[in-house]
């Protein structure tokens, strides 16, 4: 099953989030507010919130000094992936404790205050749990969850927004039963679609208009009763990882390797 | 500037597309026919049509036999990036003549008959022209053109739609000259506009339900009078890419390397 038509709006009015804030009153409040200002956006059965998860880690107080940031990178960092020197410094490429592969851990310095930097949330796929029971007892309707984050990627230029956290929708697609048109089954296809909801509310929310949260019209068909996997599913790592290093390291790696113990065969 | 609401609907009923037809008269029809069942879907200036490639690819007749896959994937490849061995053959992983580093070269076996693979369009971004032309003579309304194909990526479960074609649309937001809500000014954000909106498409067109048309209203702001440089600005390769070589293919060359010229410094 598809959408025959998606609908995305991102409600303007979100207060500044602080250590300590109810994020999900805030956003009930926020929700409230724009469904008296335009009543078709009162939440339905079936919409899906996208959240930028730069709120959640404001909330949380997940704020450090930017004088410590790369102790903060440090601590957030499993796994270097790829390191890269440039003019003011050094980026790291790493896996973070959530499986996420990104540069400077996603640690990140745009939208919070001078001198500051944000960690990502401690846990996205719990606080979009608790965030979508929140949101579901206020309005009374069922609702998917997503959180956001902003990352590069290999080969491309230019950022898109991934699912970082989320609960009570599909994340990933999959569509190995269905048929083609020409009957023919569809093989080798998932479709990462909780990746695809948080590039779409990207195109409304913006990086710097203040509007964090978008919502998501036409996708129920993936909204589920059950909170279900979290995005912690979308996240590649081990055997299945070609590039779990940057090609660089390996070569250096296989350099290495290849002077102390050159009577072995090459064992990555 | 950032879309307030964004729309996202697939016409249904494009025939199945042959070789030598007239795709943009065939584009024509259906969009003529979609607004006559739903006025509120006529064109209008600052649409943005999305189309997967694969239709471009059946009209330019880009079809081989399923015997010849393998000689397709070499001849369509520039540079092997990675290759896995698995039960029934290896996967390429390789930068293809389009700069795109896809799995097979982007040679794809689903929705064409049996017997038969498609190789991605000659010239995506010339084609994404040669289709905005004709569809905003035709509808009288200023027009953005996106061509689509579908891809893994590392580290991500699941495939996403990227835009490997465009006419008319920015494909890169470049956001660096403005502020975020603390007042400081973004840096590092350049936002692969045209992959979010191909991953927004697709929610509605999906794969297998024979739509491979989406219109997207709300992003005004992003189509432009001039056709701009076209998707391939959107690849990254060369210097700035440090997933040039998959892992264990960088590892083993470092190895070889190292035994061959023990006596220089590692020079990947």
């Amino acid at each position: 099953m598809t959408a025959t038509e998606v609908r995305v709006w991102a409600p303007t009015g979100l207060p500044e989030v602080a250590p300590g804030d109810d994020l999900a009153g805030l956003l009930v409040a926020l929700l409230r507010d724009d469904a008296d200002a335009a009543p078709e956006h009162a939440l339905r059965d079936g919409d899906v919130l996208v959240l930028t998860s730069k709120v959640v880690s404001k909330a949380e107080g997940r704020v450090v000094a930017a004088d410590d940031r790369e102790q903060a990178i440090t601590d957030e960092t499993v796994r270097v992936v790829a390191t890269r020197e440039h003019a003011t410094g050094v980026t790291r490429i790493v896996e973070n404790r959530l499986g996420l592969v990104m540069a400077a851990a996603g640690v990140d310095a745009s939208n919070t205050p001078a001198g500051t930097v944000l960690l990502l949330p401690l846990d996205p796929d719990g606080t979009a749990r608790h965030l979508r029971a929140a949101l579901q007892a206020a309005f009374g309707v069922r609702l998917g969850l997503v959180l956001t984050d902003t990352a590069g990627r290999p080969w491309r230029q230019g950022v898109t927004d991934l699912a970082i956290g989320a609960a009570g929708v599909e994340v990933l697609d999959d569509l190995r039963g269905q048929v083609d048109s020409f009957g023919r089954p569809l093989v080798m296809t998932v479709a990462a679609v909780a990746d695809e909801i948080a590039s779409a509310a990207e195109l409304v929310k913006g990086k710097a208009a203040g509007r964090p949260l978008a919502v998501v019209r036409g996708l129920a068909h993936l909204v589920t009763v059950d909170d279900g996997p979290g995005a912690r599913v979308l996240v590649r790592t081990g055997d299945d990882d070609m590039f779990h290093l940057g090609s660089a390291e390996a070569y250096a790696q296989g350099w290495k390797d290849a002077l102390e113990r050159p009577d072995e065969a090459p064992r990555e």
